[in-house]
């Protein structure tokens, strides 16, 4: 139970499988014993973070705190939240635990300042967008952040809601024009800064992963780094 | 947080989220919020279970109890091991809980009896075979239970462990003659008891769905049926 992980989950369901399976796929192991333990909590009676951040409909931050804490008894040194939009709330939820947390926005941006692009396209939830918690991160070093029009960001949300409501083909069929609009107009590379948004264009970036930033993919990176930082330094100190 | 379901995994943590998944896709559900509430606790350092039926090495179980208590005190309600062969002490760790828990063998061998089938096949690991968990199941329905020859089950438990050591094609490789030759010699289904099986076989069961019984898949349809029985008792009551 070294350096147990603790994902904190729900938001939605199927990105937190995601990002459980690309921790599998980012580590080393060649049997059981040698993967990094985890506990996730997938309770999605979370309420809808893009409608609180709109439309100042109920919060998410209390069920959050609540199933943070489930994590935390349950001894998981390191926080991570499969959830871009509910990093709006990721500064008051560190207040709220003991355990180290790593943020799946910056951990995509430092991706983005080492591959030195200077021009990025965005596609997230309209609250995450709007609430600027990308273009915040990077601004500060000079990137330039492209957004969807705002007839695109309607489509951008729409595909993710009806990803949501178990259409994935037709959520993918919402989003193609757009993502192909903004890599026509020259963005260096797209970040995919809503979780369900690698899981509708899964068929895309196997064809071309170049054009994409996937932020789980990032999150999981730098969580997988932690571990065996972390773990390492059990080692030692035993 | 109502009627949470909790998942003691990490045998393997492939099989775990393949469980996950398996939960998600067999909900109906329009919005996060429709989910089912789970907990997965895929913590992997507990000791190779077919190791221990087989050559007396350290056993599982304490590490087992300890997860599960895990799962128990974040509020599960329910427990499910995606695990076929940690089914040898299954009731060994219902006495450690006041949860409900499902067993894998049970919902299998439901869906064997539903489908009249008279003549099964069953992949396994070595020791959930030597063990007789699935045969002493079915024999009291006058099901007969073909397993491999020797040399077959060498292979099949040699693809499991290739399969959990990062070669998903290998594992695959090795195991699909064993597959083929028990479908040739005329059973009805085989029974993929051994929760990496769906993983190595994925492809064939694509093709060919109705040559096998996922014991996954037995087990999460019997857990979404708990959960909305469960969760309708919650509204009568309340």
């Amino acid at each position: 139970m070294n350096s147990l992980i603790g994902i904190l989950g729900g938001m939605g369901p199927g990105a937190t499988v995601d990002a459980m399976q690309k921790l599998i796929k980012n580590t080393p192991a060649y049997r059981d014993q040698d993967h990094i333990p985890m506990i996730a909590v997938s309770i999605p009676d979370i309420p809808d973070r893009t409608k609180c951040i709109l439309d100042h409909s109920a919060s998410p931050l209390e069920k959050m705190i609540q199933y943070m804490k489930i994590l935390e008894n349950a001894g998981a040194e390191c926080i991570i939240i499969p959830c871009n939009t509910a990093h709006y709330w990721f500064n008051e939820l560190k207040l709220h635990t003991h355990a180290e947390m790593i943020s799946i926005i910056d951990a995509t941006c430092e991706v983005i300042r080492d591959k030195k692009i200077t021009n990025v396209g965005l596609l997230a939830t309209t609250a995450t967008v709007k609430a600027n918690i990308y273009q915040d991160n990077i601004s500060k070093s000079h990137i330039y952040c492209h957004t969807p029009t705002a007839a695109e960001q309607h489509l951008v949300m729409e595909s993710i809601y009806t990803y949501k409501s178990g259409n994935a083909l037709a959520a993918h069929n919402i989003l193609a024009p757009v993502k192909d609009r903004m890599l026509q107009d020259g963005v260096e590379k797209i970040i995919l800064g809503c979780t369900e948004l690698p899981l509708i264009l899964e068929g895309e970036i196997q064809k071309t992963p170049e054009s994409y930033i996937d932020a789980t993919d990032a999150l999981i990176k730098k969580t997988v780094e932690w571990y065996f930082a972390h773990a390492h330094r059990n080692e030692v100190a035993a």
